[in-house]
Parts: structure tokens; C-alpha cells; sequence
């Protein structure tokens, strides 16, 4: 496995990376150890999964079969720690607010720093967030309840399969935003530029139809109300992964933590794909 | 005026524009009086308006301002019966199946040539028509329940205002679509393609919330049945610029008859905007 961040293109400008730049040091020199949204908001925000060797093969694999919740941006050779394709001076072990130590599926720690832990066999991946087409939903005037009430979004466990690769496997998570008709028209259009970040939605209306029995109660994120002339509209989530990492059960792996993503110097207009 | 086709490539194949011409003959030879869905299908088809020069300035100013139900394809000189920019000795007064002769806001004759009726001060408006994105939506391997079933697509009047212009004025008319989610999410993506043939849907869901308030009883075409897991989509509708003409009552008009439309030598592909 090489280095790659296929469709991206690399060229960006030093001048609009500059802040990404900035915060990231901050990051890591412990200035800022929460979510990450928000943060130089014109750039690409990426979910993290670092895992042993013998086991990104598979994860790579279930990554590319399930392109919606799991877009991949780039993937490191075996203990590579800086990913200069993503931006300058990126190092994986130090440039996260929060990470997530896991031990045979479950949590046990949340450092701020993972140079302690790292291993010459481990790749990193990263993977697109929402955040950059909930930038672009803003920037076209589609209002975002969750934003505007200052909440998580709100995520569920769905009846729609993964396609498996090895251990990894599960349910697609989805997070959902209401809107007007006219915003959700608006919406899968802006969302079907960009391909990177989850792309188009995978479902509108009915929850029950993917498996949803309670939209006021997500199994992640915050409950958001729907009101009686919006629709639900549901998007591959990038906790998809963490949920098929949980199920698997690696000896050992390390993820960001929830909303602590990392910042790289790519541009989320550089993801539109037309 | 000048005749206008702006954002469509004038180039186009003779061998794909020959069946179009050979219909085109064949119903100026009076060998096809019935409706044009389904001939020439990869061809662009037309709904067909011409209103004396008083008031084709009014006319024009309504196209142009509720550019979804009225997508302007071409607009003749005064009294210029070849439309050379839509397809090879296309002659308005004679290659449409069947025309409708309005007086007074009423249709008082449904004639298969109006040679006999034209004029020097008349105006040929032609408009986008749905066939053109109904065939990119089968392409697209999207199923239409309306067409599966032989019948007519059905099409209601709804409570959404268009853009006044002089005389002109109405509700806009929409047509409506069955599917299930994820069809409606890449129907969204393969409409928006099509600008110029109504493009986007308009609203999906609840039809009470456009103003139509029995789904079974449309106010022109067929009904066609919404099963649990489908959504209603709605389309802008070439429907409405004929209400518009009905309200206006001109003492004069003429429009093709409602499927009869003009099949121009342009390309449905070559509308694509990306």
C-alpha cells in the first residue's frame, strides 16, 4: 500500500493551508484537545483508524466495498507517521486533539498523544467527513438544525448491510438532518459533488423503511426534531467503520476520537467533482 | 427576437438527426396524427406555442422568468415558419401530429396543419419537454410506473404561484413520479443534468404542503398509484404555460395538442449540462 489520495488533486495553496497549519501545531502542542468542527473551516476535516498491518489489508478492502461511509482519502505505508500528501508536517501521532486507544473492541484510553504507542507495522487511513459537505449545504443556504441548536448529528444503526472483508463487517451508520422539500432537492445535488465525504444520501423519508424504529432516539449524536412539512434525509456516516472495528475486535487499534478529526491543508472545494 | 437556442450545441450528427427527419416527413405527409412519445427517442421533443407578435413579448418575459415548468429551447422571428436552428426544413405549420387552434381561451379546432391559418406577425415559442429526462431517467435503469403502464403521466395544478408577465399569470402545473428512495436520490442527480427539460423535481413528499390535495384525482393525465415505500415526486410541468394561455385569453393562438409534440433533430445527450 502506498501513500495515495486518488482524485484529490495535490496542488493547494500555501496561503489557504496556512490555517490549517496553525491549528494543527496548536493541537499539537496541547493548546486544543476538543472537536475539531468548525476549525479552518474551508478544509478537508478527515476520520482516523490506525491499525497493525495484518489487519489493513482487510480493512482496506471493506473500506473500498463500502465507498459511502467509508471514502477514502489516503492510506500510509506501515509506520509512516507524517502524511505530506494531506499536508505540511502532518504527523498522525501528535496532530489529533483526542484519540481513541482501542484493546480487543473496547476503549481504554483517550490520550491526547499516541507517540508512546506507536508501532513500526502500523497504517493509518483516513477517511472523509461530513463536515465538508455540511459546509457546502451552509455556503449554498440550506439551513442545518443541528448546527443552528449547537448539537452532535444525529446517528443510527441501520438495517443496510456492509459488505463484509474479512473480520470487518456490520451495519451502515447514517446520520440524519431534516429539511424542506426544496432544501432536500437542493441538498442531494450540493452533496453529489462530493464523492470524498460520504456523497449523496443513502435514504429520505420513511426511517422505518432502514430499519430506524425511533428517529428521537439515536444510538449516536443528539436527537433532532423533524417537523410535520421536513423530511428526514439520511447520509452514509463515518462511524461505520468505528462500529465494524467494535464488532471485529482488533487486539489493538487506535481511532480519532468522535468529532476530534484531523485538519489537513486539502481544500473542501477541491473535493467537488464537478 | 432573434431564434435563440442558447446553451445548446448546434452541432449534431446527420445519422442521428435521420430519424427525426424521417418522422417529421411522415407526419407532415399525414401518415401520423397521434401522440410523439416514444419516436425518435433519443431526440429532443418540443412543446409548441405561437401567439401573434403582440403579444409574444409578454410571453417570452413569462418563459424567462419561470424557467422550471418553461424552458425556452427556441423563439422564432415574426411570421418565420422554418426553425433551421431546431432541425433540417422543420416546418412549423406542418410537422406536428396534431395542433390546437385556441380563440378566446378556448380550443375551437384540433387540426393536423395550420398552413392555412398562418400568419406574418406569428411567433413560434418551443419548450423543453419531459421526454427528454423520462429517457434519461430509464436509461439510468429508473423505472416509471406511468409508462410501464401504458398510461398518460399524471399532472396536477398546484398552489405554488409562477411569475406573472403581462397577460400571462396561473399556477404552475407539475407532473408527478412514483419511486422509492433511493431512485428519487439518483433521479435527483440525473434531472439536474437536464435544465432545459424542467430539470430538478420541484417537491417530493406530502402533497398537501404544493396544494394537492387527492393524489388519485389529477387534474390532466392518469392517475397512477403511490405504493407504502414510495415518495410522490413532482416535477415543473410544460402544462403550465397552456394554463397560462387559458386564463390570458388571447383572441388568437395556436399550441400543439397535448403529446403531439415537435421532434427537433437535437439530441437529448446534448442538453446534458455536465
Amino acid at each position: 500500500m502506498s501513500l495515495s489520495s486518488q482524485s484529490i488533486p495535490s496542488v493547494f495553496s500555501p496561503e489557504d493551508s496556512r490555517s490549517a497549519l496553525q491549528v494543527r501545531h496548536q493541537i499539537r502542542q496541547g493548546v486544543w484537545h476538543s472537536h475539531t468542527s468548525g476549525l479552518a473551516s474551508d478544509h478537508v476535516q478527515g476520520n482516523v483508524v490506525i491499525l497493525p498491518e495484518a489487519l489493513a489489508n482487510d480493512f482496506l478492502r471493506f473500506c473500498q466495498r463500502n465507498p459511502k461511509p467509508c471514502p477514502l482519502l489516503a492510506v500510509s505505508e506501515p509506520g509512516q507517521a507524517l502524511l505530506p500528501d494531506l499536508g505540511a508536517d502532518i504527523d498522525i501521532r501528535t496532530d489529533l486533539p483526542r484519540y481513541r486507544v482501542w484493546r480487543d473492541g473496547a476503549v481504554v484510553d483517550e490520550p491526547t498523544d499516541i507517540s508512546a504507542l506507536w508501532q513500526g507495522d502500523l497504517v493509518t487511513f483516513v477517511l472523509g467527513c461530513s463536515f465538508s459537505f455540511e459546509q457546502a449545504l451552509l455556503e449554498a443556504g440550506l439551513p442545518l438544525r443541528h448546527i443552528e441548536q449547537g448539537k452532535n448529528v444525529a446517528m443510527y444503526r441501520t438495517s443496510i448491510p456492509t459488505r463484509a472483508a474479512g473480520v470487518f463487517n456490520g451495519p451502515m451508520v447514517v446520520s440524519m438532518r431534516p429539511m424542506k422539500a426544496a432544501a432536500v432537492i437542493r441538498a442531494i445535488q450540493v452533496t453529489s459533488r462530493f464523492p470524498n465525504v460520504h456523497g449523496a444520501p443513502v435514504h429520505l423519508g420513511n426511517p422505518a423503511l432502514i430499519g430506524i424504529a425511533h428517529l428521537d432516539r439515536p444510538d449516536y449524536g443528539d436527537a433532532v426534531e423533524v417537523l410535520d412539512d421536513e423530511i428526514p434525509v439520511f447520509w452514509a456516516c463515518g462511524v461505520t467503520p468505528q462500529a465494524a472495528l467494535a464488532q471485529a475486535r482488533p487486539a489493538f487499534c487506535i481511532t480519532h476520537a468522535p468529532g476530534a478529526m484531523l485538519i489537513t491543508d486539502l481544500l473542501n472545494q477541491q473535493l467537488a467533482s464537478f
